[in-house]
């Protein structure tokens, strides 16, 4: 009976996936991008950041798995940067993709534009929406969190990270773009590196940062788009141009 | 003795403000723009919001500054609505423009595209830098605000208010522009007519909102350029462009 009763549960929530995506697709097909359902990864609720959590091990005498740049050991090594707190794991570079994919289940989409569609956005902070984006030879993080810096008063963050190193990361520039209820928002920068903490990104606010009154103007029935573009940073050559 | 203290600290700040006027010219002078340096009105700090004023007022059974939609007196009278909170004058729409002028000092400036170079930012909250911007057959009103919605995390807010009634403000879509230190943030909206209350839209954070490490990264020397376009709202016919 339970047997039965999980089966028609993981029927209708494959039901409801579909329904979104194709509610996704039917908004966004007329850009002819590709768009993506992201699904809120665990709570993180009650456990400390992984970079507060590096502070307290480097004063225990432990390797931080943060700030990377900082440790003594293998610099080739880097530890998973997908924020799930209780993932220990550490590898060279070329294999944080396949752990993502492999042991987070972290989805990779490939194309120049895409649209990444968070659902359940009303779900408590915090939270996370990481999705991989293939894309000019690289692969991409984005990370979507919904944190509470200041207490009582959740905000959303969203940034991208290279999967390779800071200077791989500056030949690049990344544009975040929402779009809905006669308001636009655009934010571009240059990627950070895979190598830097997610943590210190989005507790230094240098990303996209949304407050819950303005993520609710740009949402649709509690899933928020974003549309993704990566581009080789020529954007950037002239600060003067605006 | 003192006159002369004075007059000499008058010809220095007037080397300053032309010193800024100067670099900023420098700066945007390649995209041929209207370069306009605005220094900071006033700290409204320890006085309550006009909102919350109107609030007191309504239950004290005064009629309210704000919200003058609610209010029960001739509809052509607007309150003065530069937030600066001790001005207690109401006119006609019409003469709001040379209100503004005339009393708070506020200038005008002419122009599609202007930009609003706020100085001294580090000025603690809360701040306003206002000006107004003549585009397309009608006055516009952009605040800046400093302000702390959350105690000891000053925040700034921007936004763009037509002097003109809702349905006026309807037909223009704005476009507020930061671009610096290979970040760039675009923000575009519908005006809010005059007839609402600026207060309650920062409190609502529909606008463009800026944490102080996002600001300082877009800031030159203590000094903010935000770019300033206004068009007809055109571009907001279809919500599925991105």
């Amino acid at each position: 009976m339970l047997f039965f009763t999980q089966c028609f549960g993981a029927v209708l929530d494959l039901i409801h996936l579909r329904f979104q995506h194709y509610k996704a697709k039917r908004v966004f097909s007329a850009a002819g991008q590709l768009v993506c359902v992201v699904n809120p990864t665990h709570s993180l609720k009650y456990a400390p950041t992984r970079c507060a959590a590096a502070q307290v091990s480097t004063e225990q005498g432990i390797l931080p798995p943060c700030h990377h740049h900082e440790a003594v050991h293998d610099p080739q090594l880097v530890p998973c940067t997908c924020p799930l707190f209780s993932c220990q794991w550490e590898g060279h570079l070329e294999v944080v993709v396949s752990h993502l994919r492999q042991t987070h289940r972290i989805n990779i989409l490939q194309g120049a534009e895409i649209v990444f569609l968070a659902t359940d956005m009303h779900l408590p902070a915090p939270t996370d929406w990481i999705i991989m984006h293939s894309c000019l030879g690289h692969q991409f993080l984005l990370v979507l969190r919904k944190q509470e810096k200041y207490e009582g008063h959740p905000q959303f963050f969203a940034t991208m990270m290279l999967i390779g190193t800071p200077t791989q990361a500056d030949n690049f520039t990344y544009r975040l773009e929402l779009n809905r209820n006669q308001r636009r928002l655009k934010w571009e920068a240059t990627p950070r590196s895979i190598l830097e903490c997610v943590d210190s990104v989005i507790s230094d606010g240098d990303c996209l940062v949304l407050n819950t009154s303005l993520a609710q103007l740009f949402s649709d029935n509690g899933s928020l788009a974003i549309g993704i573009a990566i581009t080789t940073s020529k954007a950037h050559s002239s600060e003067a141009e605006m």
